[in-house]
């Protein structure tokens, strides 16, 4: 298996594209006025935002679908479209939008379907074979619009090699895009996956992150296709934390076409295996990448705990680690205050004998051990600087309570997350 | 009742000092070079620092005595000494540090009972008669020696007035003491409740919070004074975050003297109920106190939930809220981002019917109604900018569920919060 260029675009069959349609400057305008902004926009009467805000990823044919979503009881309009389009295990096309959660609105669900028949009409399919999402502010309605002007638009200008750009219109205060693929090989046959996600505040998934948009020409049956994102998802965007608030529009979902050409994965067995571990290994990254673009983050802060007593201890003590404020702080300021690490595992309600506990900061300046039993070590203060200044930290936690490992990935606390949500909205 | 003057010191029988005794100048020194520098300070051969960090409460005669601590697995040392001694519902002193929180540090045990003892000897009383606290960093071994050398100094210096620079002297990061006192009636008689405490930052406690050391002169029996101490805390200290992170060493210790001249309380009746009320009173002011006082808070943010369907469902919708750190940036930058409030009930595990929620915001700037039944409603920008740059912010939540009301303390979240905890050990 090997990382590869060309994000949801790299499998066969799939193409995709981004453009500005104008939600977020058309926020507050009626229909009509918002489709006329729109329009000036995309015929040059009008300077465009850098920004785009609008993307659609589309396959040539019908595919295998899932998703999961967020556990928050407050939903996104769209969520509720996804789950219904999903039912019959099928989909052909997602249409996304930034700007605008289309959540806590009285006119949510009318809206979400509109966007779904809109992407239905410009592709020529059926809208229950589409799937919508939206993320951005909660509780403006959405200027629906712009995004059903923009439809046609982004259907035209669909492309093999429009991964980058339909990444780039999901983006709200992320810095960067998250565009990723992977080649492997299954029954025999050379097979990709690609996903494109965003996520930068509000991340702390239960079920699944914000929104992450994954296709393969892998053949597999929903069911499996199912089961295979629930546990790459399991070890991925639900071991992320940006700030411990789970969004309202988590979405994962997932597109499989076949063109692979291996026989369709219907159960368990090698080739299921190959399938969710590239699978995985392409949600991590992509979760790492989000972590590291977390909201005003300068550090991409990751935990891997050892030794826990059970999957869900090691789990629990891995996301304390990474959630804890002030371990977050300490990382921004290169700290090693590893009293503030013990202290998130003293309380985070795992089973845990805090007189075994070890604790080392890893990253490529090097490895300070600064905990054994739960206790100080004296270490080199100097090391500490030069370990903790990396841009990838590592804190190591073994528990010695058993076999059990878990991976957690989160980011540093820094002036710039309070500067970007201090005035996000308004 | 009403609020009074005098602090712990308010209730008849109490005396109450504070000095600097070089616990901070002094980590990593000897104990035989620990104390010879705070001689040095004490006797003027050295600049005293500003800030004090040993502290000493004690009463005229024995107390019956009560305290709530940290459930953090990980526990400070002084927790120990102060459960053993607390066994008996006896104690008359207690004697605290700041600048070192006595905490995964192998020796810390003995330390902390060294540190009782010390007490004890310069008072002439029992060592299994004084409570003791650490407040400061963790994991660096407690300079054991400035402290048994301030403990005569201490002893020495107690004062009926003394109250404040106790308070001044278990401060960490904390910008203002917290020292209040009551006076109410009870049994016929006029009594006093007197706190002070501390804690600015890792509070979100469970069971009680950072340093709080409470007297009375009402006379009650050990056991209902800890039934007391535990229902006030419930509605102050446990419904009070900074930042999520539960210290290692809260701590919540009373002493009650019994120099009212009340009949001694014994059982629930109309006395137990006005001495709760008191002391609840008292505590939620203090827990207040210690929000508005959050590590780099501008503001102190409550959420007022009404209308919960029980309720441990209002409490932890009203701790959700303010725990948020979207809603907490928000706060800081006087947006009324409500949706962050919804998000925020979404997700925490209270049963709300999340299409019921009403939200406004209210301060002395006025009273702005942002949510109904769980949509946005239309309001004057203007009006939210006035409301919400006050730093007294309270978010009223009405569930429309049942009847339980609850009420939850915290702050905003700010860059220096980040500042304040980037750079805290080094």
């Amino acid at each position: 298996m090997q990382f590869i260029d060309g994000g949801v675009c790299a499998p066969q069959g799939f193409r995709a594209a981004g453009v500005y349609a104008g939600v977020k400057a058309a926020a507050g305008m009626t229909a009509a006025e918002a489709a006329k902004f729109s329009e000036e926009i995309r015929s040059g009467k009008r300077p465009a935002e850098s920004k785009s805000d609008a993307a659609l990823i589309a396959a040539d044919g019908p595919c295998a679908a899932a998703g999961v979503f967020t556990s928050n009881l407050v939903k996104g309009a769209p969520i509720a479209v996804c789950q219904t389009n999903l039912q019959n295990g099928r989909a052909q096309a997602i249409f996304a939008n930034s700007g605008n959660a289309n959540t806590c609105n009285v006119d949510g669900q009318d809206k979400a379907w509109k966007m779904a028949q809109a992407a239905a009409d410009a592709l020529g399919i059926a809208a229950d074979d589409v799937l919508v999402a939206s993320t951005g502010v909660i509780g403006v309605p959405l200027p629906i619009g712009p995004l059903v002007a923009a439809a046609p638009a982004l259907a035209s200008k669909l492309s093999s090699h429009g991964s980058l750009d339909a990444a780039t219109a999901i983006m709200t205060t992320d810095r960067v895009p998250k565009n990723l693929a992977v080649e492997f090989t299954v029954g025999g046959r050379t097979a990709h996956i690609g996903g494109i996600s965003k996520g930068s505040g509000m991340i702390h998934p239960n079920m699944c992150t914000m929104l992450c948009f994954l296709t393969t020409d892998v053949a597999i049956a929903p069911s499996m296709l199912d089961r295979a994102l629930r546990l790459a998802v399991r070890d991925s965007f639900n071991m992320l934390s940006v700030d411990e608030d789970m969004s309202t529009n988590d979405t994962c979902v997932i597109l499989a076409n076949g063109r692979a050409g291996n026989a369709e994965i219907t159960a368990a067995g090698p080739e299921f295996d190959a399938f969710t571990e590239a699978l995985s290994a392409l949600c991590i990254q992509l979760a790492r990448a989000m972590a590291k673009d977390g909201e005003g983050a300068t550090k991409l802060l990751v935990c891997a705990v050892a030794g826990g007593k059970t999957d869900k201890d090691a789990r629990t003590v891995a996301k304390a680690v990474i959630c804890s404020s002030l371990v977050k702080t300490a990382i921004f300021g290169a700290d090693a205050n590893w009293g503030r690490v013990l202290c998130a595992i003293g309380y985070c309600g795992a089973q845990v004998d805090v007189h075994q506990v070890d604790v080392d900061f890893v990253s490529k300046g090097g490895r300070l051990a600064v905990c054994r039993n739960g206790a100080g070590i004296p270490f080199d203060e100097a090391l500490g600087k030069q370990v903790l200044q990396e841009d990838e930290i590592t804190v190591e936690v073994t528990l010695h309570d058993g076999s059990a490992a878990a991976t957690a990935f989160g980011c540093d606390l820094t002036y710039d997350y309070v500067k970007i949500n201090g005035d996000y909205r308004t």
